[in-house]
């Protein structure tokens, strides 16, 4: 993992500014070694993250934060799970979440199959005692045996295999073919003027020293190295008018004060679908977001028209969200299995 | 709309047990003159269905329990709104309700337009304060209009079409060629030999007196007539076991004291992918539901194979869900929505 000082930021900033690497979004997304994606696992993984069974109310589903059928949130500044329960924290997008190379705002979990596990268990969001409790839930539904069996062979029911399934569905929520991507491919009318205008603004202003890659989400990293930065940098009206400095960041996972304010930087894919912004929700507003990012990243005002052009530009990173059939959910038979 | 005592019951159940019209599950669902079935109309459906943001908190939708990639319902006793909140009856399910003359277990709603409209503003359920406020949420989000348009023509986002619209998708949640349907239909092995007695236990037992017609929801009424039943009618353990006469059932709805303990009859269709059972959820196993049942409405005592033949006959009533692909749900824009 690599932290940025602001001072580093600064320089970072100079430099890549002066040479943005454009990428388009692969169509597929890395998968770990142990975890290679295949049409079994994405059946049952999508079975999982659509099932609020595995809540201890049974009303709460990996979806009802992350909604495929929107941006892959919940248009709430914080979620709310099991018993109206509320977290501190902004649901990130499930889209495109496989290129993350760590999960959560505070990167505490390295791959896709670490964060399955997490919310699980959380109080405030699914509420089951432990994972393995709510393994039980799954191994009480008579329906789930064969489709572990036909994703990782007999005697695969397990909380391991529940969230390889879980990630290698999230590896196929991706999102292809945005202006943007086409642009960067070659053809040069994706986007209009305004767009390209911000796309250059975008650049000019530094915006890409922290969202650059594919995703527009930091510098390629391996898969579990996270890239942090200081969030905000600089202070001024925005910070206290949003509370951007409440949270502690990744000092909450690592207990590190050194890890203060530090936070992954979220993918802009899609952004037009995302509000609200921000690790706490607290911007509602796309033009409102950049200006506070402009002045708390970069310590820059940008000029209205700017603003408005690399809201033009974030809204041609929107792309094609792919067809998903629902699953089918096995029955709950003979028994009560919620216990909420 | 017609009661039944239970001396006309028993009565009824002479003539019907005698006479059994067993029929297949129609195609397509009746749907009132002024809401014909339109693709259009559907696929909008479908999305107000599917879209959690017209609850207070944005966090419940129609299936979040009624939830179509399981059996139409949740899994619980009773249903849970928003912020954790309880009501005191079982979600029935949205498969084939468009076969049900009246909606709701106490009938208060004619229509599925009617229904659709009652969740919303109901404070333990969506929790909105009315269907207008509901209605001003949906107006708020830009992509809406487009489909609005599609389906009603110009300016037709009000609350009695997005009613129409949700009761035209509800009219798709049909589940065709179950073993039964296939097996009335002329294919003699499509139900074994332990479904065929169950099938006739069924009928001689008394229980079509009531669970008669395609759906087993009752003989067949016009659209809007309801038809309903004392339940409990005999006094016995069951009773008091499983709390069911602390409902007062349709007098909720008409006030009317002759009403206590008048129910809709539900229907019978993939009940096995519906439990738990009762207006109450009280019970969760099958069998001892057909147990309860035959004691308490028909005053007798199943010998348990017949018990289990007929919960074999049930299980040939669960059908074929037809496919369904997710809605893409549009984006919030701007603006925070969710107030609670």
């Amino acid at each position: 993992m690599k932290h940025l000082t602001p001072l580093l930021l600064v320089s970072l900033i100079s430099f890549q500014a002066q040479a943005t690497d454009w990428k388009a979004l692969p169509d597929s997304a890395p998968a770990p070694a142990d975890n290679p994606t295949t049409a079994e696992k994405v059946e049952l993984g999508k079975m999982l993250f659509m099932d609020p069974r595995f809540s201890s109310t049974g009303t709460v589903s990996c979806n009802s934060c992350h909604n495929v059928m929107e941006g892959g949130d919940d248009s709430r500044s914080v979620s709310m799970g099991v018993h109206g329960k509320t977290g501190g924290r902004n649901a990130p997008t499930v889209w495109n979440s496989a290129f993350h190379s760590v999960q959560f705002w505070d990167g505490r979990a390295p791959l896709l199959e670490d964060q399955a596990k997490g919310p699980v268990a959380n109080p405030i969001e699914m509420g089951m005692k432990d994972v393995e409790t709510a393994m039980e839930r799954v191994k009480t539904i008579p329906g789930y045996k064969t489709v572990f069996d036909k994703a990782f062979g007999k005697d695969s029911m397990t909380v391991e295999n529940a969230a390889k399934a879980v990630a290698a569905f999230e590896r196929t929520l991706i999102t292809p073919n945005s202006p943007y991507d086409k642009y960067v491919k070659g053809n040069k009318t994706a986007m209009n003027k305004q767009q390209v205008q911000g796309m250059n603004k975008f650049a000019e202003a530094g915006c890409t020293s922290c969202h650059s890659g594919a995703a527009f989400n930091g510098p390629e990293q391996k898969l579990g190295e996270g890239f942090y930065v200081m969030f905000p940098t600089f202070d001024n009206k925005y910070v206290s008018k949003y509370k951007l400095d409440e949270d502690k960041g990744r000092e909450e996972a690592t207990g590190k004060a050194t890890d203060r304010g530090m936070f992954r930087i979220p993918t802009l894919r899609n952004i037009t679908d995302t509000a609200p912004y921000f690790h706490n929700g607290s911007v509602n507003d796309l033009a409102e977001a950049v200006r506070v990012m402009a002045k708390t990243q970069l310590n820059s005002t940008l000029a209205e028209k700017d603003v408005n052009d690399i809201v033009a530009f974030l809204g041609a990173l929107t792309g094609e969200y792919p067809e998903i059939t629902m699953p089918r959910l096995p029955a709950t038979s003979g028994t009560s299995i919620i216990a909420d």
